[in-house]
């Protein structure tokens, strides 16, 4: 799907879940309504993230929800995900965008009107914009400076391709995050270390509809 | 070249170079004699070991020395490596081939008569061998068994590709591993922190030259 549909983006992380496996995890997501996953698990051998990515293949595919891979373009081919998402120490957008060719969604994380508009400039099809609220998953979000929900608003106006927004982001505090242009919302303990995984779901997935639904005029001019 | 003429090969690790830049010592290891160089760098970011990847290319490209990536397909194929060296946590080698195609160099670590012909059945063009003596570089080898200097006849008998020796390597111990079979010996900190990297290398090189003018037989039957 185009990312403009990425309304509730998971991003997988087997230390910050909680114990639970996370094909267990992206199986509930599923059915509570996400529309991306994206295969992050920094920290894990490169065998290990493929065995683990080839079965979320089988249960993203059946489901016609998008994957895609952090950081690594290899495994993102080795198991036909539909995209990479890429973090400003990772390869170059550019550079994936080479290896991967014009079909496969290449995504990449931004907290900075400059990182976002070179982002796209390079080829990227969507940004990852945060961190927003903050996190509390430090080890995925170390990389990021903190970005206010403000800069949303600059950052939509200064690039044409969608954003979801990450970082420290609820049911509760979605709303403001679509309303001011983000196409969606990307959670890793939100979901995978909620009490109940499938109810974080659907509350996610109704506050990012709600917001949807709210907005008066399109986010965008284009 | 073909991976039968990796007589000294070069494995880079920052963090085990003595505070010295990887550029430097692999220009002075190329001006020492070596035949390879993988660049391995464990524990950095992608964008950074590709940076370092494109200058490592440009010095090995000139001297006509080959250049593997460790782990990494998709930084191979980004600075024109001419292959990859897989760990057995590493993508599958059929997985790398395919990604690769049939004209890349594949390399893939091994510590048992299994993994070696498990991963020659794979389509490795050699192995290495280790922890033959085992090793300083605990963080680099870690993942790997001990391997006494008996096993690599044992593994040489077994599979028909080449293989370098890994692990606690010297100019002093080098020749047993060559004579035994091994098309060569790999280093990491034997040349990126001796206090003389160019007297190391130089001494490694005349080592295993000398091991190989004193094999009476060829080391495989085939």
């Amino acid at each position: 799907m185009p990312p403009t549909e990425y309304g509730t983006y998971l991003v997988t992380q087997a230390s910050l879940s909680a114990g639970r496996e996370t094909t267990e995890i992206v199986r509930t997501a599923i059915d509570g309504g996400i529309d991306a996953v994206q295969l992050r698990e920094k920290g894990t051998d490169a065998r290990w993230r493929y065995d683990l990515g080839l079965e979320v293949r089988e249960l993203t595919a059946e489901a016609g929800v998008d994957l895609l891979v952090n950081d690594r373009v290899d495994i993102a081919q080795a198991i036909d995900a539909d995209g990479v998402h890429l973090g400003q120490s990772d390869l170059p957008v550019a550079v994936a965008r080479d290896l991967l060719g014009p079909e496969a969604v290449l995504g990449c994380s931004a907290s900075t009107v400059d990182e976002a508009t070179q982002a796209e400039a390079d080829g990227a099809d969507y940004l990852g914009i945060g961190s927003i609220y903050g996190t509390t998953s430090k080890d995925v979000e170390a990389d990021r400076a903190s970005v206010g929900p403000e800069r949303i608003a600059e950052i939509s106006t200064a690039v044409s391709i969608p954003f979801v927004g990450i970082g420290g982001i609820t049911a509760g505090n979605a709303g403001p995050v679509v309303e001011a242009g983000a196409a969606g919302v990307a959670v890793v303990s939100e979901i995978t270390a909620a009490e109940d995984p499938r109810t974080a779901t659907e509350s996610l997935v109704s506050a990012v509809e709600t917001a949807k639904g709210m907005g008066d005029t399109p986010p965008h001019d284009d």
